[in-house]
């Protein structure tokens, strides 16, 4: 966001505030902050605070950024649960200054390291329970998120929660556990790396992700999550049931269903306009 | 492949045989092949005959195959199992003739459009019973796969269906299964289209596979695909224990656990030399 929001020029002066101090250095040595602050001094003259930070470090850092900011400045967050922390905001003093959003978009890496232009690109923005965010505040959001090209829809904090459970938790999950069981089956770790293909690498690529940013968000959207993983666990078990029974015919018919991702997916490059909604709307 | 075998010089006339008469024409009209021909005419002339078809097929038409083909001739077949068709071969007056091969590479697109160059470079191909093989045919292949700047290993045709349902059958499983436990949940398929981020579009890529193609690979290779597949539930099922326990702990620790494929991973993009070892041995 750093790169893209100079690049954009709605970012003049970047400060970042990082609880370590490794990282906090190697993004002032990449350039994508102009110095590094502790969070007090950091919150004084913002303009702008753009939170990303683990799920559960959220509600604790919010608060002490919504003390230390002044009248005028506004504040987003990042995460990828949005229940909670919109729970903890309900009733803040300076609740009208907050924008609970939620850009969809990343990788397996992070760090400073991981940072690169165009992340967010042609992506989907969700902000939650815009009704309490000032006038004020979702214009700045709305030039922010139409500043990295993407396209924001407005979204109820319980229904974001368990749409991502099913779109972006899953996934990760799935993944996780696939490469696990791919782990412990081949304890010679030469066949994996002899055998695995793009194919595999694709579908295992999530789990390399984070543990400390994924499972406080797995733990937050513990009961999302639990119902979407019981249905995928069905699903594979009636898929082995066939299998076990040789029963070709019906595991083409579930792989055919489950062909028809194709066109969802493929409506996702053709369809999507940056910006669009939230420029409508504000 | 008849691109890049073309492209190597390797390959002088192409001429293709297949069943559907539209993905023939289509294969000639892109100049992948020279001519089609029914699979009779085709043998007669034909020095190298390369097998890429549904594996439930492989058996009858490799058969008709041999019958026709003259008695320098040699035979590759790239299917995705190699344990049934090893077995079908044993006896086989022209088994010397033939090359049990898999090619690890592919896409989720099949027929001639989804053909491009470069496919099969620096991935790895097994080759099932050598010894089976003559010295010739070996040699033949070896030129063949270097050629395609792949590296072969060698491999028994068990062990081949018991590790491919791991790393390459068990992936596709559990994409087709995600796709469809989101396609079910999300009867509005606006949502998917409006939340599924890169992560998802990369974790569920393989559902949009041919079940025509992997309908018989996962009937051929059901035993030690249930297996993985069953292991792979029972992880998601541990998982999902401690995460209705809120046990943010333990998530974390698999998670790291399942972390390591990222070092696997790696070690695929830098320790890969192609063709190495089967020039070595021919």
């Amino acid at each position: 966001m750093a790169i893209d929001l100079r690049k954009a020029g709605l970012a003049t002066t970047l400060v970042g505030v990082d609880s370590n101090p490794d990282h906090a250095a190697k993004a002032l040595q990449l350039g994508l902050v102009d110095a590094v602050s502790g969070l007090e001094d950091a919150m004084i003259e913002a303009d702008l605070v753009i939170t990303a930070i683990p799920v559960n470090a959220i509600k604790s850092v919010l608060f002490k950024v919504l003390d230390h900011i002044s009248a005028t400045a506004i504040v987003i967050d990042t995460g990828s649960t949005k229940s909670m922390i919109c729970k903890a905001m309900e009733n803040h003093a300076k609740r009208s200054q907050f924008v609970a959003a939620h850009p969809l978009a990343g990788t397996e890496n992070s760090g400073p390291d991981a940072a690169f232009a165009g992340l967010f690109c042609q992506k989907t923005n969700i902000i939650c329970e815009k009704e309490k965010s000032s006038e004020n505040s979702l214009k700045a959001a709305a030039r922010i998120f139409s500043a990295l090209d993407m396209r924001t829809i407005f979204m109820d904090p319980v229904e974001h929660d368990k749409h991502v459970a099913y779109v972006s938790h899953l996934s990760h999950v799935s993944a996780f556990l696939l490469g696990q069981t791919v782990l412990d089956m081949e304890k010679d770790e030469k066949n994996i790396f002899n055998l695995a293909g793009s194919g595999f690498a694709s579908t295992v690529r999530l789990a390399k992700s984070s543990p400390d940013m994924w499972a406080p968000i797995f733990e937050q959207n513990a009961e999302y999550l639990g119902q979407a993983l019981l249905e995928y666990i069905m699903h594979l078990q009636k898929f082995q049931y066939h299998l076990m029974k040789r029963d070709v015919n019906e595991l083409h018919r579930i792989m055919t269903g489950a062909n028809h991702i194709r066109k969802v997916l493929e409506g996702l490059d053709v369809k999507q306009k940056p910006g669009q909604l939230l420029e409508n709307k504000s």
